[in-house]
């Protein structure tokens, strides 16, 4: 189960001719009875936006806040396809809406797949059918988050539970790889579900928090997609929760899903977790983990097992933040291996050890003030490039 | 003939046993009469920066910018290794001076190589013999270049002249493969010299501006070294000179030496040049070719030869400048494959030639203003991974 965990949401998933060969490509998250609920959103922050988050953007600011649905598409991004491309985007809505039972602006459209090539409108006559197979349980919510994945390897979905009064409220979600994962089709998005009763604009706050403890805590080429989307719709079927509760397990739902993305990140052979300690602030901690995440030369030393830490504090040294060699110290997995900028006697074979696995743990302790932040990131190995060097 | 082109220089090359085998490992470039002269440099802004690093920066303004020798050794970094380094890099100052008869602090050092491991001190001892051996002309010279080199695989050096009054200045220069195309040896070192008579402020923005114009607009894997240094020295052999010219004439060697290292980039099997006009400024044009340039996925796409633009509307979308996706075009050797922020239609095969070579060219053109502005970059394939995954 995912999204039609929490009660009020129904889905379907199925293949409209977008990708070959019968692939399923389009999804649909609804309320069950088609009435438009609390919803908010976090785009991508690229100007190149694709049409689908151009229109989304334009329904959430006229619906205030609320969306009955959210249709989904993979195989192509509809991004840089002109005037044309918003067309198609608004036409699935448009068909959605007629499904559901709602307006076209109180659907959200996220789109998924290569930029720049047409959309195949033809395709549009097929989406009726699957938004009119939606449904609760299992099996509808399975198909729907098979429907948006494109190179992913393994389906993306979480649910947590919060108590509410005497019952209980859940968060359910679901998710495709990352566009750092999966590049070659350029997006990340991820639809989150929620029966809790909250007004749009708490809403909005708590899956701005959550996205920014999990999503954009994750990097793996630092390239910001024309596509990427999160929703979350709440349909207050549970009635109201503690918002601190709330915004927990939006956040555990989202932390779950960008684990999962790095975990299936295509032509990774390891996931490494950055974390900086002993920073000016969070906000340094968190740039300087970025910065060591983001680092080539660091991923590249990932793929080789190699514990090179002088390319460690290399990018701690240009991360833009204070910083003091003299008060550096770094660790591999616990052991530490460079102190007060130098090197540090060690036990070589525990720090191997380490390296060979699957997942690597470095540890920066910068020395000067109480911030500390985390990344997770991937090695860089031949398969990242092979993945990415060819469109076809 | 590079550094001692130019009168009033001479280099030596040699090796001391930093590298293995008998590798030549230790240059000296000084004045010929061990004058200090006015001599600039630019340094990486790494505040992880290395032992020579400091030295030589404390150095220079000890003595008002004024240098009678510089001294380069590869195959070990000196970074990251405490006080022991700052220790080793002093005492290189110190046997050169002796050596060419000027005081410690009026020699800089640079030095490249792995970061964190501990200098080999005991081929201090060898250093007297190779600087006692510097010389004019084409011989020494050449194995000065050839000392700097780590992973490179050619020899990168350049001349450039300036007419003055009735005879001539002469500007050459010297350089080891970008911290971007080598690094696993992690830095770029640059040492260019000038007969010109030229007061030490001067001289800093000449070499700043032809460092800005060049080194600056490369990269390759946006690491930003521990060790990066260029030193521009000028003997005034050749007396006074147009200042502009002379600008000019260093921008030149700079940019040849730039040219020369993306050309030999590690496991890179292009060079690509991506311009971008039609910026609101120069500095927003920059940033945005600066961007493509490093983009992992558009690196991944030159390797491919694959003419994706989409990847590049992309970055541009994410660069931070002004930018309106239906002003936008991006050309790939002079064809247009985007307008107006959509495809466009145009000669496949003319764009498939053009990607399949070793040079690719990406216009890009962002409709908003008068500024433009260009990086070179190369491709990202398994090449620099091998080259990467392991030190050893």
């Amino acid at each position: 189960m995912s999204v039609t965990a929490p009660r009020g949401f129904v889905a379907a998933g199925g293949a409209v001719g977008i990708k070959p060969a019968g692939a399923p490509d389009l999804a649909v998250v609804a309320t069950a009875d088609g009435r438009a609920v609390p919803t908010a959103a976090v785009f991508t922050t690229n100007l190149a936006a694709a049409a689908p988050v151009q229109v989304s953007r334009d329904h959430l600011a006229k619906s205030a806040g609320r969306a009955a649905a959210t249709v989904l598409t993979s195989g192509n991004a509809n991004a840089a396809t002109g005037p044309g491309g918003i067309g198609v985007a608004r036409r699935l809505c448009e068909l959605v809406a007629a499904g559901v039972g709602a307006a076209p602006h109180e659907v959200l459209v996220c789109q998924t797949g290569l930029i720049g090539v047409p959309f195949p409108s033809e395709v549009l006559g097929a989406v009726g059918p699957v938004v009119a197979a939606r449904a609760a349980g299992e099996e509808a919510s399975r198909a729907a988050a098979d429907a948006i994945l494109t190179t992913d390897t393994v389906r993306k979905v979480a649910v947590a539970q919060v108590a509410a009064g005497g019952g209980r409220c859940t968060v359910g979600g679901m998710a495709k790889g990352a566009a750092m994962l999966a590049p070659r089709m350029a997006t990340m998005l991820a639809v989150l579900t929620t029966d809790a009763e909250v007004a749009p604009g708490t809403l909005r706050v708590i899956l701005r928090e959550g996205v920014d403890a999990s999503f954009n805590r994750v990097t793996v080429d630092g390239c910001t997609s024309t596509n990427d989307t999160v929703v979350l719709m709440a349909s207050a079927s549970a009635g109201a929760v503690p918002l601190g509760a709330l915004g927990d397990a939006v956040a555990e739902v989202c932390r779950s899903l960008a684990d999962q993305m790095v975990a299936d990140a295509e032509g990774a052979t390891k996931v490494a977790r950055v974390v900086v300690t002993g920073a000016a602030s969070d906000a340094e901690a968190h740039a300087a983990a970025r910065k060591v995440a983001g680092s080539l030369l660091v991923k590249c030393s990932l793929n080789g097992a190699d514990p090179y830490w002088g390319r460690v504090v290399s990018e701690l040294g240009s991360a833009g933040v204070a910083f003091d060699l003299g008060r550096t110290s770094v660790s591999y997995g616990g052991t530490v291996v460079c102190a007060q900028g130098a090197p540090a006697p060690h036990d070589e074979r525990a720090v191997a050890a380490h390296m060979a696995g699957r997942t690597v743990e470095i540890a920066c302790d910068l020395g000067m003030g109480p911030g500390k932040g985390a990344v997770l990131t991937t090695d860089l190995g031949h398969g990242y490039i092979d993945e990415n060097r060819a469109t076809s």
